[in-house]
């Protein structure tokens, strides 16, 4: 009995395979930090809960295919406070950002396409491209230059006929990169160019630092017919097990395909959409607070790694992630050691290696994704966890080498 | 700007693509009784919402991603009772059957892989392959001889390189047939002959009727490890908007495998799979009570039908469809005829057109599938409306004819 070469070729969660190492610490009482998994610890407004309450519905039928119009309702008007105007046909609710991404890619291309995406980004793209036999291609940014993407000239050498989109994650999972109004033109001029889709990750709209400007693709003008943004509640409003996102576009035609995918796996639950709904009326003192939070933890994240000796990383700028060049032989290697022969006073910190985070062989080996998802004691603690841990670790190197 | 090939090649849900032509009848004030979708009227169990609204976690995280232990373990215990004994490793939650269904594709298949059914058969399974490029090849059935299986020899001459599964939904969606256990050890022995799996579609497994014997495909032990069982809440306790359902298998390579696929869309909602889990503490005098009242009206629907002159249909055995033989030039017209140009004192029917049932051209052209989802009064009503709009239908033909 034989398996499909696509399932073949998928690797196992970078975030989620070594759950088993921190399973056995904390079976032999360790305490674990974990910073492997965007799990944020911020309360979900409590109206999510509380409109589910009032549900009195006798029978749990099905949700239209689009989604629960009072949902994509919400989901317009918070669009139209970012100059992004929908009608309710440009919007559809998906089961999380993850079916978003999925149906994207299933609209747009056929087995053997192609979607650039700069890496390291989100693991899981791997995981709905291998599904789909789709190909990612990666346009490889470094932690030296911030995550920040190469020229467009080195960009288009990577374009073929079978490139149907770039995808990009902005703020940047799992870099923290936020990409600047001169970066953003330039792919909506390649997007342009050479007949492509941008196909905008923007999940971590709210969390973008130091006052810095944030525009949304769906901002571009001249792109504005090939542009698909993935959306979630997930990280927004601390929601991930709602599973509640969406796909939105300006393009008619897109969202008519789309909407046949989304006929066929017939609606998205009843009530989360109910819950997602209340979600929309959270006051904007809410976001604001769990921005300034983020901030503060990011200050305490980023001071502590440019203390340690042979760590690089730069200030990430947004989402709640940064990369970080580690002095040790194997990032893989250091997280497992972290986990099972490692602690301070009984306590461990989870990282997430990163070399599943990028498509090149070979690169990301040394490095590994921090989530600053706890607390601010509990972030200060696991850092100097981790700084120990890099002194001691045997397979500690004299620096972070930089990429081959 | 281009679309997938696979996107494109999608069709639209037979059973959701003609709702505009209801949605016009009723904004001119028409009653419309839906025998075309099936969304059961029966109450949920409270205790669905009862659990839901004793949740009191206040951040709605992340669930693993095989689903939360407490709901596979109700499954495995409901499972046992049918002689079926599965550890925690052989269940994974999906998002309803629907992706239960896409993961066995994805599994199993690479583009351009074949997966045999019998059809008319659930169309959405038109819509899974579409989109990860697996061709659907069909064994016909006909109403004639109650969509019974050809003989062994038959389906073997369909069978090629390149078929990796059976696909069969028992109890039938739509067409309520219950396959004897000689046609189900003959595909138990097409699937060892030809190193094929049996991917078996079994959510109306409660809807059975007449005191039939029921066997499940996960009974039948030289097959164990070649057996998909694909299982959601949606029939069994009615409630469809809770998109909660699961894939079991003993084989498991197979569930490594699609633990993958898990890991990459993260897990189901949290608080669908508390509400699930309180389902399965439903009392089975509820499953029995449903199986009476859908068996009473399965006995409506089939009487009237009878007594229409021209109809072909044999008396479904299981679900609550039936797929008939009208005698009308084109079911899809007759459905929309139904819908703009036809009531019986304010009031109509509306049904799914079969073609979109089939994957044969051409087949199906003069049939439908009703759905018995209503109350007996609302389903004799229906029935006379039918009754009615046949014989006054401009393009009324003799009798029904035989498949082409």
């Amino acid at each position: 009995m034989k398996f499909s070469d696509r399932i073949n070729s998928m690797q196992s969660s970078p975030i989620r395979k070594l759950i088993p190492y921190a399973d056995e610490a904390k079976g032999k009482g360790k305490k674990v930090y974990h910073l492997n998994i965007g799990q944020p610890d911020i309360l979900t407004p409590p109206a999510f809960l509380k409109s589910i309450k009032d549900f009195a519905q006798e029978v749990i039928a099905y949700s239209t295919s689009h989604g629960s119009l009072e949902l994509i309702d919400s989901i317009r008007k918070y669009y139209a406070d970012y100059n992004i105007n929908y009608e309710r046909e440009n919007v559809l609710i998906t089961n999380g950002g993850s079916e978003a991404l999925l149906f994207s890619f299933m609209a747009l291309c056929d087995p053997g396409d192609e979607i650039l995406v700069p890496e390291p980004f989100y693991a899981n793209y791997n995981a709905f491209a291998s599904c789909v036999n789709v190909r990612i291609i990666p346009i490889t940014t470094k932690a030296e230059e911030g995550f920040h993407l190469p020229p467009k000239a080195e960009i288009e050498k990577l374009i073929t006929p079978k490139t149907k989109a770039i995808l990009v994650s902005n703020p940047g999972n799992p870099t923290g990169v936020i990409y600047t109004t001169d970066e953003m033109e330039m792919l909506a001029d390649l997007a342009l160019d050479h007949d492509m889709f941008i196909v905008a990750d923007e999940v971590y709209r709210e969390f973008v630092y130091d006052g810095l400007d944030y525009t949304s693709f769906g901002n571009i003008k001249k792109i504005e017919d090939r542009v698909i943004i993935i959306d979630s509640v997930s990280k927004r409003f601390s929601a991930c097990g709602a599973r509640i996102g969406c796909i939105t576009s300006k393009n008619m035609d897109l969202m008519a395909q789309v909407m046949k995918l989304a006929q066929g796996r017939l609606c998205v639950p009843t009530l989360e959409q109910v819950g997602a709904t209340a979600l929309y009326t959270t006051p904007v003192s809410y976001l604001e607070d769990v921005n300034k939070e983020y901030q503060s933890r990011r200050d305490i994240l980023y001071a502590a790694l440019k203390d340690m000796p042979g760590v690089v990383c730069d200030e990430p700028k947004g989402a709640f992630y940064v990369v970080a060049k580690l002095p040790v032989d194997d990032a893989e290697k250091f997280v497992v050691w972290m986990l099972r022969d490692f602690d301070v006073e009984g306590e461990t910190v989870m990282m997430a290696p990163a070399e599943g985070f990028y498509a090149t062989p070979g690169l990301g080996k040394n490095e590994a994704r921090l989530a600053y998802v706890l607390k601010k004691e509990d972030l200060s603690r696991a850092m100097d966890i981790l700084k120990a841990g890099l002194e001691a670790y045997p397979g500690r190197v004299q620096a972070a080498t930089t990429s081959i």
